[in-house]
């Protein structure tokens, strides 16, 4: 197969991809089977999305684990633009990020950037309020600790972060804005200042801040990288993972305003089936006797890259799947049944959790003993001169 | 006379002004007789600056007192950088403001812009605190109501309005901000957000703002012009005040770093006679011989222009004193003797209100009917599709 045309800038993403040249022109490093072991011994037991290359890429992750084993530590941060309901690609990280603190034990700050949206996207307030509250109950259903996990709408925490920002901001001009998030003439003010709200929660503690982020994210970063030691803060770490190919194939992104691409989290068994068994992309063969003959194109075939990335924890269960499905001995409708079964125990546990989630929520956004210290605080940035 | 070049941008004013030709550029309108005799007949009383022609041009200035004579009436919006000492030139707009306020009863909001000087100048936090806490002892010891006044710092402040920032920053664009305000690549991307959070002031109010300032300020509030109406809200009016000369001189402004330049509100009697005797800049005849023959030129004649501009309330006094200087009957050393004694009995009661301005500060910053009333208030505006 010819290596497709790919085209990774912040704000989109299609094409196939090839990821070792995104590893490539981002200068970042690939999580190679060393630093896996290192990652994998620390935290005491293994990870799916890293084990399976899903999560794939780094900065400075060596760097946390050693600040780790001293006994410093590092905290995480990510975030949620809350602009449409959320489907699975969007929650995975969050599973991956909540690993990371079951295993290390760290503080995890979720940024809902229910202002970035609003400058972002052609959306209401009302909208924006709707999807924040449902966004934050997804997240909090993922089950991070409430202790450590502080998830703050920007809009209503701005006050405690204002004048953090404002140093930041000081630091970042029009134009390095502009090579790296791509802002022009007709872009808002808002976003345009953005750069300085999203950089402000790796300065949140003196300890390294590690981003759970997909590669396409990375560039994003740069200016955090140029400018925490002017604070005498730590240049934050990444963990990269690729993304999940959409339902219809492994061309771009699963997107929420594309509903075929997409599994949504609160879509229900049926639903699940109906898109699995209609939408998703197949790499078996076009007829019953090509398949038998050839087999299927597992680097195609949806139903298995997310069984693979995603889903099948069983490593045996998975090489069996992939030895009789690209043999042609077991058929599409067949692997789609395992994908079905999957997607619906993990959507399953994950809604049980979402209905019982409200006090979580209070505990992670205002009551917990993180989100406490966090509403007491003033966060600002002292220049080191 | 030739016409002297001059130059006229938001940040920076340098040269001897022609004052009539800013009205043309900005599209302003002068105050004039008719508009000047209504002012004073609503204010029940005359004002010195405007009946001098210190404050000369406006801009909807007839809509505020129509809106003021049907019942619904206007509110007042001025704001300070808090980079240095205050001086003469920056505490008359003040006075001017308060006469508004005393004779209308209108609220005023005054910002402290504890943000936009970061941006803007190479200053610390520590000056930054230190200027900001002098400059509002100074403003409030101008006299203002002080349960009809809120002097708030933007970094403090900032929780309680950026639901409306965020409004706003969405309806201005880089190209919009860099055309009103000469933004560049290496502008902070601070500074840029900054209109953002000049104009949310503005809308603290349903009623109509009015800004007094100097005319060279005009051209900030295009945009609140070109916005308010997207808000419903109304267009911000303003009252334009000319440049009070140089101590040293009708070219340029006076400047708190330039010392010579200025009348600091805490020179003591002394430098301020030294200062005058020094450096006032004289239009009187460069010999004994010559002054007596042609007299003095009033206009380039700082210690004239200051008496006439925004000390000296008695018409009479005035007229003699014009009439002798530029006769030559009268000495520079004689003009200056009225000066200091007019400035110093100006700055001495203005430095006795700053000594006893403590509660003051308080109400008008926390404690003041106003000041409770924004405290309670998240400011938050509604786009009218």
């Amino acid at each position: 197969m010819p290596e497709q045309e790919f085209d990774v800038t912040p704000f989109d993403v299609e094409g196939a991809v090839n990821y070792d040249s995104l590893v490539d022109k981002f200068g970042t490093e690939e999580i190679d089977e060393e630093l896996k072991n290192r990652f994998f011994e620390i935290a005491g037991d293994e990870n799916l999305y890293v084990k399976r290359d899903f999560v794939y890429s780094h900065r400075g992750l060596d760097n946390a684990l050693d600040e780790y084993e001293e006994g410093e530590g590092f905290f995480l941060y990510t975030g949620i633009g809350p602009s449409g309901k959320m489907h699975i690609g969007h929650i995975i990280s969050f599973y991956f990020t909540r690993w990371i603190q079951e295993k290390f034990d760290v503080n995890i700050y979720i940024q809902v950037t229910d202002d970035e949206k609003y400058w972002d996207r052609d959306i209401t307030d009302e909208e924006i309020d709707k999807y924040a509250e449902d966004n934050i109950r997804e997240i909090a259903a993922v089950g991070f600790d409430p202790d450590k996990t502080f998830i703050f709408r920007n809009r209503e925490y701005m006050g405690n972060m204002y004048d953090g920002i404002v140093k930041i901001a000081e630091k970042i001009n029009n134009s390095q804005a502009q090579s790296v998030f791509g802002f022009e003439g007709s872009t808002s003010i808002g976003m345009n200042f953005w750069p300085a709200i999203q950089n402000i929660p790796t300065f949140f503690e003196e300890k390294r801040c590690v981003i759970p982020a997909a590669i396409d994210q990375d560039p994003y970063w740069r200016i955090q990288r140029d400018i925490a030691g002017k604070f005498g803060h730590k240049k934050t770490a990444a963990i990269h993972s690729k993304f999940i190919p959409a339902l219809t194939g492994p061309e771009g992104k699963m997107s929420s305003s594309k509903p075929k691409t997409a599994i949504m989290l609160d879509d229900s068994p049926e639903q699940v089936e109906e898109k699995v068994k209609k939408q998703a992309f197949s790499g078996g063969g076009d007829t019953l006797e090509e398949h038998k003959e050839e087999g299927a194109d597992l680097s195609v075939d949806t139903s298995f890259q997310w069984l693979r990335s995603l889903l099948l924890e069983d490593d045996e269960e998975l090489n069996r799947i992939a030895e009789q499905y690209s043999s042609g001995e077991m058929m599409t409708g067949e692997i789609k049944e395992i994908l079905i079964e999957e997607l619906n125990r993990f959507l399953e546990a994950h809604q049980e959790r979402k209905e019982n989630v409200d006090q979580k929520v209070e505990k992670m956004m205002y009551e917990g003993y993180l989100a406490r210290e966090m509403w007491e605080k003033n966060i600002d940035l002292e220049l080191k001169r």
